[in-house]
């Protein structure tokens, strides 16, 4: 088996982002649960989206999101996810390869245009998310490239995955692959409502085949049925290798069967914008990790991360993350 | 003839913006003159994208980004400006919309993609242009609407329309509409490549039919063949009844027959990106003109509504227009 020669290949629903500014009234008067993310079909993305204000349109995706953070921190990152072949699947493809991605997935001819997300900002800095799933509902087997995938030290996937059908199967063949090739599972739970939509699947799913978990507070507490975070950390002790826990201004905490390691969060001077604060702290933590940093080191730079990412509208690092690693003294 | 309606109708270039970071070394390659737009065709606009960096998609086009300022600040805009009906076309039109601005003028049905603008912001926090006119070269005297052009005090176009040969037809029109209706007229000279490809007609345009003038440093030296602020000055006073002179962090000058003003620039914690400054600066001094204000007002509020604009990435206002003015007691 040759040694890997990417850090980490990420397997999402591919998607562009559309940022608008909302007040709390206009969550309520539209039935959103501030902070959580809603499937919405494309007739009320089309409704929501008319009422909304002004937007900006980004390259967004959560395990996309991360990659771009892994690249933009020099690391090598691959990329597995479903756009049609419109303007926007071209932005989305284009922001990957900019930074150097492998992305080779092909798009989608007809059928569905490239997923969107309709993410509304309260003046609190919260983001609440919408997502259309469009081409995403395309992504299956066919499209996990083997050896993009043992080519990986780590394949990192996330929860959303569950959503579209299709993409379930392609999640666990690519888990399949690569731990056939002795390579690292990774998975984010992505966002409560979702975790509530697969919890038994996700249990089993976290126990037998993922090495690296991610999760934030309220979805761990969700997998395991509780309201208290000690309870939902015991309980996931020792059902992975190591459970990454993010807990907002709290920082974070990272779970080994035999280790617990607390790391703060790193002060931000005005948090603008909360999308990609989690998406980026796995870029941080999984550059560290496939870079031989300890678990310590690897809290810090997901921390680095997430800050660089809520100083700032939108979910794709503004900065290159690898000079603001290096002026930290962290790469 | 009934009172206007609106306060500012504006004429222009409609398209979207991406948005990227880039260094000198990277303009210099691409053969870009930094601060100033280049036209470019299709198959430049494929091959200078494919190399820029990840990019940010917002709604731009120079009088548009002034009609969205001037709807922040409360005002009443129409836009008219051509668009396909394509994924850039839906954007820019919902996010004019969504302002609550008059935009009615129809999009194309086949040809041209909706216009794009590439553009590279470098460290310094300029911004180089590179505009692929697409749909816009399909704007026509069939797109003036006269009841809109009527409605509104101040009609306000970019000089940018003389590069689409057909939007100089309709911007003719629009003149003419306007002084008949008894309303005001308005030009930006846009950028000082624009001014060198037009002059002749500029000048004519600006002794004729120009009431109120926006020009920078830069465009109004190039309009008169000198390279001294203070003859250029000279050569434009009288020339129509307002000519505003923005001069960056230098503030402003208004010059009119028989004054000239002296506007303070706003300052700024940190200068982000001078996309949309000359733009929004208009916003606030054509908000202040229709509604009452002296000139030294007027200026004060185009100063405020640029500063908003260049404190962050992106050419439209970040925050509602309106509530900074009312705070800094302008409005």
């Amino acid at each position: 088996m040759a040694p890997p020669s990417l850090d980490v290949v990420g397997i999402g629903n591919a998607m562009v982002d559309v940022l608008s500014r909302a007040d709390d009234a206009f969550l309520q008067s539209q039935l959103l649960v501030k902070g959580t993310t809603a499937l919405i079909d494309a007739a009320r993305a089309e409704s929501l989206y008319a009422q909304m204000g002004p937007g900006i349109e980004m390259s967004g995706g959560s395990v996309a999101n991360t990659i771009a953070g892994i690249a933009s921190l020099g690391g090598g990152g691959g990329y597995i996810g479903k756009v049609r072949d419109d303007a926007l699947g071209a932005v989305f493809a284009h922001d990957l390869h900019a930074l150097g991605v492998r992305y080779e997935t092909a798009a989608l001819q007809d059928g569905p245009a490239t997923a969107r997300c309709l993410i509304l900002v309260t003046p609190d800095a919260q983001r609440t998310m919408n997502t259309y799933l469009g081409a995403c509902v395309e992504l299956g087997l066919e499209d996990v490239d083997p050896a993009l995938v043992a080519a990986a030290q780590v394949t990192y996937l996330e929860g959303y995955l569950f959503d579209p059908p299709r993409a379930k199967e392609a999640f666990r063949r690519a888990a399949e692959i690569a731990h056939a090739a002795g390579r690292k599972v990774s998975l984010s739970l992505s966002d409560p409502f979702c975790v509530e939509r697969h919890r038994a699947d996700f249990r089993a799913l976290v126990h037998h085949h993922i090495d690296i978990l991610f999760a934030n507070e309220i979805e761990i507490c969700s997998l395991y049925g509780t309201r208290d975070f000690d309870e939902a950390m015991r309980a996931v002790r020792g059902e992975c290798d190591i459970a990454v826990l993010t807990r907002s201004a709290k920082g974070s905490i990272v779970v080994t069967p035999h280790d617990t390691v607390t790391v703060a969060a790193q002060s931000v001077p005005a948090v603008v914008d909360t999308t990609g604060a989690g998406d980026l702290y796995a870029s941080g933590f999984l550059y560290g990790l496939t870079h031989g940093r300890d678990l310590a080191a690897c809290g810090r730079l997901g921390s680095l991360c997430a800050a660089e990412v809520i100083g700032h509208f939108g979910a794709r690092p503004e900065r290159p993350l690898r000079e603001l690693a290096a002026k930290s003294g962290l790469v």
